[in-house]
């Protein structure tokens, strides 16, 4: 029945175009450019959606992970953006638990706000800090859909520990969300006359 | 920076416990004594956490997937039961969409409901129905933290075209969280006071 590997093939260009794991982006904006321009260039490759996420070291301000999504290219719903950078972040300092003790104070920079799947996932990464662009208000204008995260979702997350920055760029992430909607992209799962955002 | 693959290890005595994928399991009972009893290997096994789920072919009854928690053994705060039994069954339909024309109609069976990310997975998978063992209470009653979901999730899936049902070998599925946790089995996330269910 279940073969004994799980297999996701991450795009070759992702990373190629990853920065410097020693180049420093100094505050939430400079990393929000990387998600932003992450959402971008998935578009641009076809290789997903229009969103792109990034676990930085929050004090070195150095990207631990890129992700983008890859829903559609690897069969797998759960690959959004958020889950592909935390997954890969978490392989890449080797702990389930982003919060283990040794490791760098890590943050999740997101070019869009989480669906409700990412928001549930937040807290079990060990993130300490969520940075995202645009709101889900934007992705659902263009036809995505966020699923129900509670009404206060990000008091939620500060109240396990986890700060939310949000509007950082929305404007600029915003913009990836639209151009991709005008170029057509594909809205996938449409039948129940929305989709999945992240 | 990112490695071109992510790859997630399925323990070997998972594919030989999962059954002949010709076998009809008959009713939401019998399912769940197949999660419950993934639960109790993935202990007995040590190979994680106290939770099983199988995705099944609604109609014919026959498992279509089986998952287990392997957070701490893949390190990978993703990896709940229920999240691996939808990705292995995605993988094994070839679809990302389990709803997708052409494929059968697939439940979720889960041994104890979602936590919060893996109640934001469902609506993605394409499942139409959800069927829960132990409560959410009584993963949080051993110690296991199930994150912030809507206070109405059920309903909210309901009206999603997620068919819910709860309860169902309760007792049998309960009995395997406080095994675990009589057993001094690892509660991770403690530092927070809580930890991951699912």
């Amino acid at each position: 029945m279940s073969p004994p590997k799980l297999e996701f093939r991450i795009p070759g260009w992702l990373e190629a175009a990853s920065p410097d794991p020693d180049r420093a982006f100094h505050g939430p904006e400079e990393r929000m450019t990387v998600a932003v321009e992450l959402a971008r260039r998935n578009v641009r490759r076809e290789t997903g959606g229009p969103f792109g996420a990034a676990v930085f070291d929050r004090d070195r301000g150095t990207l631990v992970a890129a992700g983008v999504n890859l829903v559609v290219r690897e069969r797998c719903s759960v690959l959004h953006a958020e889950m592909v950078a935390l997954m890969l972040a978490q392989r890449s300092l080797e702990s389930h638990d982003l919060a283990a003790p040794g490791l760098p104070e890590c943050e999740l920079v997101t070019s869009a706000e989480p669906c409700a799947m990412c928001f549930g996932a937040v807290p079990w990464s060990g993130v300490t800090r969520l940075v995202c662009g645009a709101r889900s208000s934007d992705a659902r204008q263009v036809g995505f859909d966020e699923g129900e995260k509670p009404s206060d979702w990000t008091t939620a997350l500060e109240r396990r520990g986890v700060e939310v920055l949000r509007d950082v760029r929305r404007n600029e992430a915003r913009s990836v969300l639209r151009a991709y909607a005008e170029g057509g992209g594909p809205i996938y799962n449409s039948r129940r006359g929305t989709s999945d955002g992240g």
